[in-house]
């Protein structure tokens, strides 16, 4: 274990990259998948079966986590990695993407953003310096800046003066954030689908100087060929030997892509989410246990996958107990999709360190085109 | 492992007994408690998980499952053992209970019971003869007889006339079982309250002749008291050399008095259920994990308990996770209620094997006495 905060590369394949992000809680292999637990837990699971999955680090989210159970009330118990019996890496995101979702009830200004809780309509603020407090309190190991991100497609002209809001917050939180030896503060690019203004966020990031950088404002709207298309450009513009991470993506094809243009690091709530509502991913594409083809099915969802799921339930036995509303539902499928995103970073990883993604990522989509097991 | 059914005492301590039933599929320490498996699964819990807590035999229910997935669709599928992944005894009950508890939506004839299904009004039928071949269907280890049960209070007349309907519906039931090695069937005990109706009832099912006996009826509006006054004496009314088994209970101090009182086997809803409500059961009685005194309290539920509950989290993050609607509170709850109620068997089982029960069941009321730890 490192006492710093490092990252290094061991392989380039294309512009893919293998590497790895070392932290005093353990190390990270990238490309990384970091599943979400937003309020102290990646829902449905438990953080030894999150461990179990390959999961190496987790997203905690900053603005759930303030207002309940409070980031005050997380330190005094010990810091998140105790709260939430997770002792490797987590990390947090600002709480900014969340308060801009907060249509109607937030005041954005220089200062910083006013809201209102949607538990309870308490009044709170969120600035850079108090983001940077907040994420100090809980023990996060890698701190996200504090930013705006747009809903697109938006005008131009409001991407770009988002963005600027955003490099005067990169530079607070930066400056909040101080000198932490073992934590890592991440700077996050802005700019929408514009490739000069991601390339001015770019120049003004790399100034300030991070551990790492996010290509953030992606995933809000755009559509997958928009996103690829900035990622076509968008990460080479941040220093190539700090980690690279891409917020909130995505779908399995989107993380192939994302990798294949050179990010390092990403995170989604869709396994998770998709788990809870009979959505599984497999090597073949999204499965519907919820579909009445699978009622008599005594096949695993993927034959070749050995999580739990697969490994002791039929397509059948899924089925029934996702209609019947039962709790090991979304439980299994959860681990499932969790199990399958981090078989599928494992994959690109190997692929990456031999040489051979190219001829991977036609393999991935060669499977995906086959189309889910036929019927009985 | 036994190729047959069977059951053999090795210790007694007052009225209370220490045994092991042999089945085909494992073995099983008595006084046993049996975790409900209503749907094919213990809500919230992976079916490992319910192993690990010490539980050596499940309940599945025969309504619940014939109605979804239906029972020729688990047979075709394997039976209930191989489509919930539980190998170890699986105990079914008739399906009796459920479908009188369906007010107005059922129909009681000296054939059986005519009913509409709760999940989409669909009609059924449950005879003593369709319950067999339904449990049959399932693969059930250990099988109920198909029972009236009334509720109490209730006129004496009418718990006479139900009894003796299920004592015909007793011998039907034998008859339809024939003769299945390895497979076992229990008769039950019913009567209500009256002393006379329970001996009527015991002298019937010993003519007949089963390989267990449970004290049914009980349990159902009548209190602690009333129920334990019936098992003051219903239980040595039915034969000494096969097991009792105690139907739906019950709370933590039910179990022991009816341990107490020489029953061997029982299930209840309680810990699971209570489990998803946040109701803790502990050594020192129940805890509310809701309750706003747990919000920072950095102590687990009961620091005597190795469940992973009480291993790895707070009360202050399992107040946490129930207020926030997460589902680990059901998986972590659920799981502590279960590892409690078998810690507990597991006591009973060394105090009556060391002739040590009435020590025993003195400490286990004063723990309680005590009530639960002081707030911080």
């Amino acid at each position: 274990m490192s006492d710093r905060f490092s990252f290094a590369l061991s392989a380039t394949d294309g512009r893919a990259r293998r590497g790895t992000i070392a932290t005093p809680r353990g190390t990270i292999a990238t490309p990384a998948f970091m599943p979400v637990g937003t309020a102290a837990t990646v829902k449905a699971m438990l953080p030894e079966s999150v461990a179990a999955t390959g999961a190496e680090i987790l997203l905690g989210n900053t603005y759930h986590l303030m207002l309940r159970p409070g980031a005050e009330r997380i330190a005094r118990l010990g810091g998140l990695h105790r709260f939430m019996n997770w002792d490797r890496p987590i990390l947090t995101d600002s709480g900014g993407f969340q308060v801009m979702s907060l249509a109607g009830l937030r005041k954005l200004s220089e200062k910083g953003v006013a809201f209102k809780s949607h538990i309870d309509g308490s009044r709170h603020e969120l600035t850079p310096e108090r983001s940077m407090e907040i994420q100090r309190l809980l023990g996060s190991d890698i701190v996200m800046c504090f930013d705006e991100c747009p809903a697109l497609p938006a005008p131009e002209a409001d991407v770009a003066q988002s963005m600027r809001l955003s490099m005067r917050w990169a530079e607070r939180s930066r400056a909040a954030f101080g000198d932490r030896p073992g934590h890592a503060l991440f700077g996050i690019q802005q700019g929408g689908v514009s490739r000069e203004l991601r390339a001015e966020s770019a120049e003004k990031l790399t100034e300030i100087g991070f551990d790492g950088y996010a290509v953030g404002g992606l995933a809000v709207g755009e559509g997958q060929e928009a996103m690829l298309g900035v990622l076509d450009y968008a990460p080479d513009m941040l220093p190539g030997d700090r980690p690279r991470y891409l917020m909130g993506v995505g779908k399995p094809d989107d993380i192939v892509g994302a990798v294949a243009r050179g990010i390092d690091m990403m995170d989604c709530v869709l396994p998770s989410r998709s788990g809870r509502t009979g959505q599984a991913f497999t090597r073949r594409g999204q499965v519907n246990i919820k579909n009445a083809r699978h009622q008599d099915d005594p096949r695993p969802l993927d034959e070749t996958c050995t999580c739990p799921a697969c490994a002791g339930y039929s397509r059948a036995y899924l089925h029934h107990v996702f209609r019947a509303g039962e709790i090991i539902s979304s439980m299994l499928l959860t681990w499932h999709n969790l199990h399958y995103y981090q078989d599928l970073m494992g994959e690109m990883r190997a692929a990456i360190a031999t040489g051979t993604f190219a001829a991977w990522e036609r393999d991935f989509h060669d499977a995906r085109a086959q189309g889910d097991i036929e019927p009985l």
